[in-house]
């Protein structure tokens, strides 16, 4: 089935992803510009012959184009895990969003059209649908009024995929995902209240008054997820992937991380349910469309949490 | 209420709408990059003093900036009409799509939040919706999944507004555009059947096998109903824009275009009920929930036809 190309490679997901791929015999090269992704976390698959990595800014078609060319085999399946993962960071300043998420599927798609390679599978995002309060959200929900510029760039990526489809791309996925946790950890709030926990142990300041509800996702089941979607039929593949559960507050969040890394530390709470601009407060997310096709997530939101607060933990304070 | 500036002011929508807003007494800038306006649309303005042209391409935030510089008063209101209005140049080459018709949005959101501009009106198409067959479109349907690089960077361009809607921008409009007929006619249908007849009055070729129906708008009741939303209350205002009819076939536009340009031509159809990639064969729009806010069209599809081909005649071949 060829090569399978991970752009944004050495990012959260991207790594996990290619570990999955690897263990399965199949054949990996990921590319990264690692402007947020960092190479050492692809280090474990240096040995293995299966593994190759290329530093790509896939906002580039060229780019991308030349990477392939030189892969030696044909590309079967492209990954485009590769976006600006820090949201506040984008509605400062509106080029990040653009740039690393929506003109790297620009480039990607145009890649894929020259490249002939047949199968996209693309990570979306629930940010896409905006805040539908205390409605249940499927995919088939409207009107999407997603309320951060990374939302509204990985809208716009969808946009420009599905018309792809129309056009030229035989076959894509689309995995609009739910918080993810899980390591290697390189943002998200777990890792935040960690490492604010190392520097002052005595003391953890939470954005928002800690009401803000969220389902969470473990990556070793959001992995599974994307392996099943892509295994089902369809040309233009759109599924939600999350637990089943209405998730957690951030205020049990807190709580659990400064109980694991410092239980003697105050948490001092914000005002307001919002987090930052663009934080959703309440977030009713449906899978039943997923669940439908057999698919059921090992963990919930709490097991989720549990697992990935002991894994970041392990990995920024070693215990 | 400060200057109007409207970007993308030399095509056929900024014309008109530069017409009627200095018809109101109010003060025009209109900007343009003149890859498909032309100066000369604008020329009967030139006379008057609340009248300005500058070119400029809306997709450099700097150029947008230097020109409301100079403009001398505040714009009040900044009327977003550029885009790539050739549908298929944008499926043969995505560049022309992203970078005329999101690219301009993102530099015109850009040059609004450092010069403050209050009120953005933004001409987005009924094409963001793709094809829903026989179900009628109104504005909270889903799911979004627009077939052409047009539609998809149009509702990339919506996606992005309302993003900036939540950080920073204070009022917008998102005009969703029907097929939109008058003069003066730089595409579309109607010119491109009369421009054939003109050069071939024997013969008149058309895409498809006739039987794609839609509905039309008269470019007189579009920019009524365009300054009507404008005045409605509300942050973020999104309306289809049409006529209240289901709309006539291209079979009876091509009849009508004959019989009025060249009585004697045979009409030639094509294969399939679609003209090209991303043509929509049938579109149920829904206005209502414009019509319930007071506004309704003088003219109807067929009105609007009878009348733009009227208009349309006199302007290419003076008869």
């Amino acid at each position: 089935m060829g090569l399978h190309l991970i752009c944004g490679g050495a990012g959260f997901v991207g790594v996990n992803l290619a570990r999955r791929l690897l263990a399965d015999g199949e054949s990996v090269l990921a590319v990264d510009d690692l402007s947020r992704g960092r190479r050492e976390l692809l280090a474990e698959f240096d040995s293995n012959p299966n593994f190759a990595f290329n530093r790509v800014d896939c906002a580039s078609a060229d780019a991308v184009l030349a990477t392939i060319k030189d892969a030696g085999e044909p590309v079967g399946h492209l990954w485009h895990m590769a976006a600006n993962s820090d949201i506040p960071a984008g509605v400062a300043d509106p080029c990040i969003d653009l740039e690393r998420t929506f003109l790297t599927t620009f480039g990607v798609l145009q890649a894929m059209r020259h490249a002939r390679i047949p199968e996209l599978h693309f990570a979306s995002s629930s940010a896409i649908y905006g805040d539908f309060g205390e409605v249940e959200i499927h995919e088939d929900i409207g009107p999407l009024e997603p309320i951060s510029n990374y939302g509204a760039m990985k809208l716009a990526s969808e946009a420009q995929i599905r018309a792809a489809i129309e056009a030229y791309l035989p076959r894509a996925d689309v995995f609009r995902f739910p918080n993810v946790i899980g390591v290697p950890a390189t943002h998200g709030v777990i890792w935040d209240f960690v490492r604010k926990l190392k520097a002052t142990p005595e003391r953890l300041d939470v954005l928002g008054d800690g009401s803000q509800q969220k389902a969470y996702l473990h990556v070793d089941d959001l992995i599974e997820a994307m392996l099943h979607i892509s295994r089902l039929e369809g040309r233009y593949k759109v599924f939600n992937i999350g637990p089943v559960d209405a998730g957690v507050t951030v205020r049990a969040i807190a709580e659990t991380v400064r109980d694991r890394v410092a239980p003697a530390a105050v948490i001092a709470y914000g005002e307001g349910n919002r987090g930052w601009v663009g934080d959703v407060p309440r977030f009713r997310y449906s899978v039943s469309k997923l669940t439908a096709t057999g698919w059921t997530p090992k963990l919930g939101s709490e097991g989720a949490l549990r697992k990935a607060i002991a894994e970041i933990a392990l990995q920024e304070i070693g215990a």
